[in-house]
């Protein structure tokens, strides 16, 4: 079984590596990072620099697709990009299709969302909506062999989740194990609705600035 | 405020990024990635690598030092490696110096752990002891300026609780929002108290294995 995850400059990079921690762990799987040319692509923050080996050409038939999110996505959107058009050749095919983050504007842009519910960072639900799809509140939102999933952190739960469908409750149990996936977060602010207005405002607009920025190709 | 994250072949990718997220978002944060030597370092899956800009000796006097663990671990402590010597020598000087997963196995080998209440991955509690330290099961360990934290994801938990320190409870707040930190795991299996024996006997074989392998240089 083949798992792909497409990485392109800007991606955020917590949103590929809690997915890609869980699979690498999952026997039988064989997990894939790739972008349209191979070669260093970098995150968002410019910090964390991926040295990619594989191409977008060389992973023609994934059974799953991961795909990332970032503020790039918004630009991606806009102006078309490879990654896009390697979804919707590849999507067809795959058994799942998922997103984590703003990786669900790819997916919407590929055509993959039409009529459907899904999630994103709670920031973007208007630009989902575009797409003609129900934005929903839920962590991780299933929709026929497209799943996608909430902000950030987002994709390990959508990991987790798609592993119990592949390999049994038990396998992925014991991933969450092995990872030692027991939240506890020193506070509970991680959902708009948990936020204070004041924190909720602020984190939107730093959101947008970054938005903005990404457009203008900064 | 200079927070550095050393990288090794053979680290945990999530042990890292999850940390590594939380601190980009953080203002005034310059967030360090480096290495013995710059250029490639590989995960432990061989799935991941990241290309380091930075040597260790380019960051001799960071603030705040992060060391992910993997299995490679227990080689480093038993053959000695230049992360340890740099966190020897670097800590004196850093105003919190903490690690996640095995990680703490490195602040042990460079003699911060001696008498102090740390944790690390379940399944190594008993190589923390071998330092002088007292394994405690906690998601995160506080002792003066020595932080540790428990396996692999536990390192965004860990962040979340110094960028509080370091910044106030809003900032910290703010972060959780804007990666949407609200987790929700489909299983409740991410502590050995909460799976069952035959699923912590599995994954115990497993990472022995994986350790042995590590020992043996494959």
């Amino acid at each position: 079984m083949q798992i792909a995850i497409p990485l392109f400059p800007g991606h955020t990079a917590l949103d590929s590596v809690g997915p890609y921690q869980v699979f690498s762990y999952l026997p039988g799987a064989e997990v894939v990072v790739c972008a349209a040319r191979p070669g260093v692509v970098e995150d968002d923050a410019g910090l964390l620099a991926v040295d990619v080996r594989r191409s977008l050409a060389d992973v023609p038939s994934p059974d799953v697709i991961v795909v990332p999110g970032g503020q790039s996505t918004h630009r991606m959107i806009r102006d078309g990009d490879p990654v896009i058009d390697w979804i919707r050749t590849t999507a067809p095919h795959a058994t799942w299709t998922t997103s984590v983050c703003t990786g669900a504007l790819l997916l919407g842009a590929a055509g993959l969302l039409t009529g459907l519910p899904a999630t994103t960072h709670w920031a973007s639900y208007d630009v989902l909506a575009s797409f003609g799809a129900s934005p929903t509140q839920q962590r991780v939102v299933e929709a026929g062999a497209v799943v996608t999933a909430a902000g950030v952190s987002a994709g390990i739960d959508l990991a987790l989740t798609l592993v119990g469908k592949l390999a049994g409750d038990d396998a992925a149990r014991a991933i969450q194990l092995g990872i030692e996936y027991d939240p506890q977060p020193p506070y509970d602010a991680g959902a708009p609705s948990k936020a204070t207005p004041a924190i909720r405002e602020l984190v939107g607009a730093v959101l947008d600035e970054q938005r903005r920025a990404a457009l203008a190709g900064r």
